[in-house]
């Protein structure tokens, strides 16, 4: 979601108080940037719990269970074509592969307070913008029907705030739908309706909107009104700072048509490209409007909330 | 561990076998780098039992349990000195933040097969080359008294290879003490001990020996000597290859002296830098060492070590 409201300082305020009170009370640790944290074996365990709860009849849909690493091909990266859409939000890695000379060189100019990048350069690798972007490739060829994945891992987006619901670092809880377009299309409606009903049932004031990625630039802004009048995407948004925003999106539900079918040449049997769709749950974001909701002492969250997100068994 | 045989050709095709081993049997997945996988949703299980398993009496020694992300700030990367021992290793985060003129560059020159990373800058984050690394900047000042941690996340290194046991990133379990220099030595001692017990019981064939990180160049190897002189690392060694190379180190305990406190302002009461201590567990390769003990098939590995990898209560 952007920030729409006209009174920037109030919803500033509002982000730094709830940030203040989430670390006063120990659930999370100021990691040393914007967008970064340490989190306390209650959070860390809230978000496993919601992770298992998402998880909820993933088995009955047949969903086979993969996680990727939160780094993966540069390769891969570059087919997404994710920095031309989303460039500020991109990591891309570099490392060292310089000569002893090299490196003596990089010393010396670290000594002298100097930047020492220009001795680095890009390695194999890029951070994972979101959990399905490793698995896309894997499918390349002829898929035989119809297939579900059960992702999660860590994403990465260069976007640092003072929000806490805006992490530079974050678990992404995903349920990717790959093969029939029909079937694709389908899938989104029926699992966007229950990952409301399930966050509904959390307690969350969520509600399901259609929504565009942040896309870069003027040429982004045109493709966000189309992804926005397609439905391509929908979000469950939750009110965090009452009215001073329009809220904040915990999940989504994202028809991708073709695009990765079509990008990474995952084929069905009939020869044309597959389609896929996928649901992400943030779960950071879903802690924090859970703790935003009940309060920061997660041991007397109501019984009917804790219930739901008992340990698996 | 480095290669010390003489047969490199048979120490590869023994790792290239196991790799295929374990990929055959559906644990891990290609996932289209050297040391890049996906773990099936068996192979990520064994690792969660595996870091409850090594976590056992944890809480007795007062642990408080934290977790941070894969990525960490680049100016807590920068104090440590890790890109002077270990440059070839390192992984520092690119990121845009350039004009939509500057993007227009970018995509002109992409679209033309050329090189775009002179269009990205360093971003304010580094990935997290051992898991312990963002926890001490949070220590900075006078501790009360000694301190115990629980720590628990992905560490990136650079180093592609064919051997599975060696990964781009991939999960380590911490045991990090912080405070007295001679309760922090006699922590290291006590906790190797018990650590190579654990993995013992679990029916490895491993030994506690001194060892030496892979420091880089030739500085590097003097302060390999002095390390191994130290005893200031030991490590746990199973054999994976037979007689093929010196086995493979899946855990270590750490004397780091004063280094973190010298260099991150942690002090006793009486004013002089707290001594720290880590013991960590490699989720991976433990896991990869089980399956090369007991077989690929974990569901028919012994009773005894089912029960003690039992899924946590």
């Amino acid at each position: 979601m952007t920030d729409m409201s006209d009174d920037r300082t109030a919803l500033d305020r509002a982000r730094d108080d709830f940030r203040a009170e989430v670390l006063d009370a120990g659930l999370l640790v100021d990691a040393g940037e914007p967008g970064l944290y340490g989190r306390s074996g209650v959070f860390d365990d809230l978000v496993d719990r919601i992770a298992a709860f998402a998880s909820t009849g993933f088995a009955e849909l047949g969903a086979e269970r993969l996680r990727f690493a939160p780094v993966f091909p540069r390769r891969e990266f570059e087919r997404t074509d994710y920095i031309v859409s989303f460039p500020h939000l991109t990591g891309t890695i570099n490392g060292f592969v310089g000569s002893e000379a090299d490196h003596k060189s990089l010393v010396t100019a670290r000594a002298a307070g100097e930047a020492w990048d220009s001795w680095l350069s890009p390695a194999e690798t890029a951070l994972v913008p979101a959990v399905c972007h490793p698995l896309y490739e894997r499918l390349s060829g002829t898929i035989p029907g119809d297939r579900v994945y059960d992702l999660r891992g860590f994403c990465f987006r260069h976007e640092p705030s003072n929000d806490p619901m805006r992490l530079q670092a974050f678990r992404m809880q995903e349920l990717v739908f790959v093969g029939d377009p029909d079937a694709a299309h389908e899938f989104r409606t029926v699992q966007c309706e229950r990952q409301l009903r399930g966050l509904v049932e959390l307690g969350l004031d969520a509600r399901l909107q259609p929504a565009n990625d942040p896309f870069f630039g003027r040429t982004g802004r045109f493709l966000a009104r189309n992804q926005l009048a397609d439905e391509a995407k929908l979000e469950v948004i939750v009110p965090i700072y009452g009215d001073l925003d329009e809220g904040t999106a915990v999940a989504s539900g994202n028809r991708h048509g073709e695009h990765f079918g079509d990008t990474f040449g995952i084929l069905l049997p009939d020869g044309s490209a597959a389609h896929s769709t996928c649901l992400g749950w943030g779960l950071e974001r879903i802690a924090l409007a859970l703790i935003r909701t009940h309060g920061v002492d997660v041991a007397a969250w109501p019984a009917d909330v804790t219930r739901l997100l008992a340990p698996a068994p």
